[in-house]
């Protein structure tokens, strides 16, 4: 049961959106060009990263989402979606994502972390400083996105067929207001 | 150095938001609601809460940034934003504040380490629904924006006299576009 009273017929981080409105503005406009934006990063690889960070977090509500979602990108190859989120460097990807995994890992520990190898390693394998920039900013956004769903205990359904419901929804419509306005199952 | 070039001029997280003006925009407007709202709790509470969890990430741009404000809006009491940023529960802030602190705590370690009793000692305090919802949203947003700072190597100045300056600006006009567009020295 959530730490707060949120509207039970929205799951995860919708009814904690749903709760506080002023704030679910910037985080949902912040979310579309993270993961939406398709200069640099393509949106599959930006939400593997999510996908990935958020499972280092334990974060089941949002690994599932994103793992859902970036599933869709790639055609429904869950495969993949499965081995970046638990072992990216031996998953078949790019060496340059396998590159910015490295470095949205070590942002989940703390943003110390991150020596300059890590980021040579990345401009090596074709990274830009946007391509940087943008996987630091994820992974500390699902930081946050993270904390903010298991601070409050939201509603985490269990059923992950629910999730691909969802997901449909927001590889088509993005990250707006929809997400915490319209009632469904996940 | 930052890992990524960023103009020089501009420290700290100024930099990075000024290189990707796209994600400075909701960024600022989450800060802004977040830490300027006046409804529940006060803006120097909510600079406080940024404060700790900054410290606790050992962001050093971060706590003494937020420090700063805080200082502003306590009449400059640092001894109190001193013993906050360090050791919240034997601060001289008000039962209701520590719990929250307490909280905050939590959530910048996991958002799942926050416990139901944690939330009680909260409510009996006097704390509000909206009031738990800021606190892990306050303190799982800086769990994002230290990493920001701290994983691009964000320039980091270490004259805290600097950090003054700019804390009057940010308290006299709030967290808008004038941060990653004007020059000063913090």
């Amino acid at each position: 049961m959530p730490h707060i009273a949120v509207n039970n017929e929205l799951a995860g981080i919708r009814g904690l959106l749903n709760f506080r409105p002023e704030t679910a503005e910037p985080l949902g406009e912040l979310a579309n060009i993270l993961l939406k934006d398709t200069e640099g990063l393509t949106p599959a690889e930006r939400e593997l990263i999510a996908t990935h960070v958020s499972y280092l977090n334990d974060c089941f509500y949002c690994h599932n989402s994103h793992g859902a979602i970036a599933c869709i990108y790639l055609d429904g190859d869950m495969q993949t979606v499965d081995a970046v989120r638990k072992d990216p460097q031996s998953a078949p990807v790019s060496d340059k994502l396998k590159a910015l995994l490295a470095i949205a890992g070590k942002v989940q520990k703390s943003g110390k972390s991150v020596e300059a190898r890590d980021i040579e390693r990345a401009r090596e394998a074709g990274a830009t400083d946007r391509d940087i920039q943008d996987t630091v900013l994820i992974a500390a956004a699902f930081c946050m996105f993270n904390r903010y769903v298991d601070g409050l205990a939201a509603n985490t359904p269990t059923d992950l067929t629910t999730y691909e419901q969802r997901a449909r929804q927001v590889a088509a419509r993005g990250y707006g207001k929809h997400i915490y306005t319209t009632k469904t199952n996940v």
